[in-house]
């Protein structure tokens, strides 16, 4: 059953943006970052915004924190929904740092996760290794989303760096890549630093890399939800998405949110 | 019974700022924005702080994503503490659009809000039709809250015809007048892109309003809120107030926390 | 029991930062501050972090608004986690200006608090009145949190008297000192209007203080956590935490988040 069916309005409206997808959907994936949500609030996120959702990530390492019983509760909840979810990537980063990718991997398999991702936000990883992992991650029987971009503007890539990771990710197997944009989305890759979309660069990565429907690009403020929808479409992947803006963010995707409708009346010449 | 009868603190102290109004209230409203709540974190927020909420708006079209039952629960249980509830503007503008405006008030009645809307922060509206929707919304059984600002910078109206918008509205019976502040509090009406109040706006608004009882500032921001109080008193009407933060706003309400107890202080002369 | 007992995650990865210490500690305190969560969101949170969190602070006066019930049952479930409780410093100054410290002092302990925190950050308040607060609260059988700092900007104190307040508190016998830095973390004391660290103060400050183990920070921006934790190590006292932060904030202190791993693998010649 598609999640409009259960609405009370379904019959009043049309959406302003229309051709959404619904779940399961291959593109237009939201991505939602959990810092540490109580078991009760990710119930209650999940009971009303599950059709919206696509991935839950539990950032950073703050799946070591949780008490067991309580992880392998979110992780089954989350299932239960068909959301797929991962630990963070800097998790996977410490496991390689200290050569326990094998036991990461077993350990996220037990507990239920169902996708690993792969990146060298802080750490150096080389491309052996990266595609190793890889590999390795999908044998053990996940799905896997890697991530291109530094962490630390000191550590900063270059835009032609960027689009051959992005390509050579892909070719490698990658489910989806992820562009980083940190919780903050301030200063890195696609945004400056006050947050704000570089859109030359958000030009010149479109217009490079080959299967947009595989780029997940972080996006935690609105402004950036905002510009990406108007430049990609309604089915843009999107992620770091904070859980109570899920809600929120499906309303800019369909157009029933002042910034993305105006942008469509516009182009309709209505307004 | 008031909400002080309840506190166990009621004996201790006296309130810095006076003259606070309880529910029912003519003057001093609070209300919230819902960018999508569970239904447990709903119920949480009602019992905690329902004698500090009049109105609960479900921001922007997101009302259209709720499973109905979900909706259905959300509305039952506002009403029954005693909070109006009604959609966000921007489903009421995509409603006209769609020329859909009767079946539109059908459903919200049906489905039990007690407030709508009338904006036209995203299309354009004529006189006429916002006149008409609002005697219709009045007809349908509705209280109806009427909005003025336009949520794109580059369609701002002067401070003139905000005034004159305002004086209509009110002549033509909306029970209350928004001004427009958004959900981010930054670049509309009385804010600069920073989200600071502009003091001559807002002075020359003040000045020019007849009846400032029935003005909702939207004012999503710490800094807007106790701006307004400063200027307006305890009981000035506050929209987009986050969830969370209803609390902290009844405390500088009332002068318990630093902001407005400094104010408080120095007029008294006793700092 | 060790929380880490408690993580499926336990044998498979080491802490990039070493030596966290785990409750009940001495140092290394998060204090968290609470606007108003719901009963089942406090309930929630402590089932989650509660091995992460040493002090809740119900923050401003927002103790006052609270059903005596719901308010008795936030302050029984946070002991039971073993978790310090107390109201705002302002709920204090309040009571001070209205001649009612006793009757506070008297109702906080019968509800069940367990630390009172003295401030001056609005009031002016005598050395003298000062420290017979902080015995009077320690006779009355609560722990004491001073608070040094104004949260005005136009009544900023010097360092050096900043320093010398901080030395006289512990002296008198506080138990911690809180460094203000207000809830949005701009514009006092270390912070600058952006809420930046502003190295120089720090530097002067952790020169001159002789007992950092004692002194809470005021850091409610991740910037802010991440400095003070590259500066004074993992186990710095840490306050104004939001609730949702409190799981990224451990990571923060452990390395399992971007920001902290970096510096430690570049101090380590790592990266």
């Amino acid at each position: 059953m598609q999640y409009k069916d259960q609405s009370a309005w379904r019959d009043v409206l049309e959406f302003p943006i229309g051709g959404r997808q619904q779940k399961p959907r291959r593109t237009g994936k939201t991505m939602v970052i959990d810092k540490g949500l109580g078991l009760t609030e990710f119930k209650d996120l999940l009971e009303v915004a599950a059709p919206y959702i696509d991935f839950i990530k539990l950032g950073f390492g703050t799946s070591v924190f949780y008490p067991a019983e309580i992880l392998r509760e979110k992780i089954r909840l989350a299932r239960s929904h068909a959301v797929d979810i991962f630990p963070g990537g800097t998790f996977f980063e410490v496991a390689v740092l200290q050569g326990r990718l094998s036991l990461y991997l077993q350990t996220a398999r037990e507990l239920g996760y169902t996708f690993i991702e792969i990146s060298d936000g802080t750490i150096d990883l080389s491309r052996t290794l990266r595609y190793a992992a890889l590999r390795q991650a999908r044998a053990a029987g996940f799905g896997v989303i890697t991530e291109v971009g530094k962490k630390d503007p000191r550590d900063a890539l270059s835009d032609t760096h960027i689009l051959s990771q992005i390509a050579m990710d892909l070719e490698a197997g990658a489910d989806y890549v992820i562009v980083e944009g940190r919780e903050s989305g301030q200063g890195v890759v696609i945004y400056d630093s006050r947050g704000v979309v570089k859109e030359d660069t958000l030009a010149y990565l479109i217009e490079g890399i080959g299967d947009l429907d595989r780029i997940i690009w972080e996006a935690p403020q609105k402004q950036q939800q905002q510009a990406l929808i108007i430049n990609l479409g309604a089915n843009v992947n999107l992620g770091n998405v904070q859980p109570g803006d899920v809600l929120a963010l499906e309303a800019l995707r369909v157009g029933l949110r002042g910034d993305t409708l105006r942008t469509t009346l516009v182009r309709e010449g209505v307004s």
